[in-house]
């Protein structure tokens, strides 16, 4: 089983390490991140590079596609290789995931048409312009498209698809190794939790955030 | 306020990446990965690595300091560069945290000595090994010592500090906008809550695990 996690330019690095810690653990598969290029792959704060360890054209047939997402104009604004990569992988592949804004980038490859899905909590309504139809869930599966709402769910998408590969057993053991015992010390998770200025606040700024 | 975040060969992706969305958001820091030496730094899994972008030596006094853990021996068990690093820029730092296994190369250090701290729950009897008094708390703050239990614990230490330092509201605004609602699909995050059979294959592995 192999695993191909998609980095870009401006990825958000959570985005991908929380599938990576989690579903990454699954038995005998083997994780790659890929990109366009191979080498360091800058994320959306610019102050931290992963390294890109084989290109896109490396890994055509992965079986499980991770996408993150990352803020500001994604790569779907222009059809570029990526899109293209997307829709070639996806042919072959048994998962397609994202995470955040990463399943903008699905719904512009065209893989979502139709379909429930999930993505940042501030891009629900641009997910449904490409297509898709949103749910307010933090983890959505149609098929064999699992996609999370924003940044740190990719830790409950990639425990969701681990448990139903690799069995219950299994995903509490990852869980228990990575001690995934939430104990957030807000109740701001959400913007039917976080208090209304909070919301308002991010919501005011959606245009930078997602711009 | 410089925040740098410490690479070693073998540290674990997550327990880097926990503090670095979200205390790494604090406002007018600067957040810098370090290391040995600048260039790639690999994890545990040895399929990711991280850019270190300075040296330990070009950031003598950072004002936050976070170590990461990592499985296997760390490299506390030499009483290397890192170390003496720490012990140096701990004389000057506001605060010093670690997630995981971190808390044992601070202890290493000779920084925990008689201090409240924690660690991932397999590592409790090394941390007291080395001095520390280990509560199973998931978030320990001890002075300006702050440590966190494993690997995912570092969203949740990372918040906290981060309420501590900028607000209430500045940290709530950094759960909503990376959507920090957990919802796992098992509740098997701790010793105490997961299956008695999930725990003890992990306790047979703890040398494995820890060695």
């Amino acid at each position: 089983m192999q695993i191909a996690i998609v980095l870009y330019d401006g990825f958000t690095a959570l985005d991908a390490v929380g599938p990576y810690e989690t579903l990454g653990r699954l038995p005998d598969a083997e994780t790659v991140f890929v990109a366009e290029e191979t080498g360091p792959v800058r994320n959306d704060s610019r102050n931290l590079a992963f390294l890109a360890e084989r290109t896109l054209a490396d890994v055509p047939n992965p079986d499980i596609i991770v996408v993150p997402g990352g803020p500001g104009p994604l790569p779907s604004a222009a059809d570029g290789p990526l899109l293209t990569w997307l829709r070639t992988a996806d042919a072959t592949s048994t998962w397609t995931t994202s995470v955040c804004t990463g399943s903008l980038l699905l719904a512009a490859a065209g893989l979502l048409q139709g379909r429930r899905a999930t993505s940042h909590w501030l891009a629900l309504e641009e997910l449904k312009r490409h297509g898709a139809e949103p749910t307010g869930e933090r983890v959505v599966t149609d098929g064999k498209y699992v996609t999370a709402a924003g940044v740190s769910s990719g830790i409950d998408m990639g425990l969701t698809l681990l448990g139903r590969i690799a069995g219950d057993d299994h995903a509490q053991i990852v869980q228990l190794a990575t001690e995934y015992d939430p104990q957030p010390p807000y109740d701001a998770g959400s913007p039917e939790k976080a208090p209304t200025h909070i919301v308002e606040l991010l919501r005011s700024h959606a245009d930078v955030i997602l711009a």
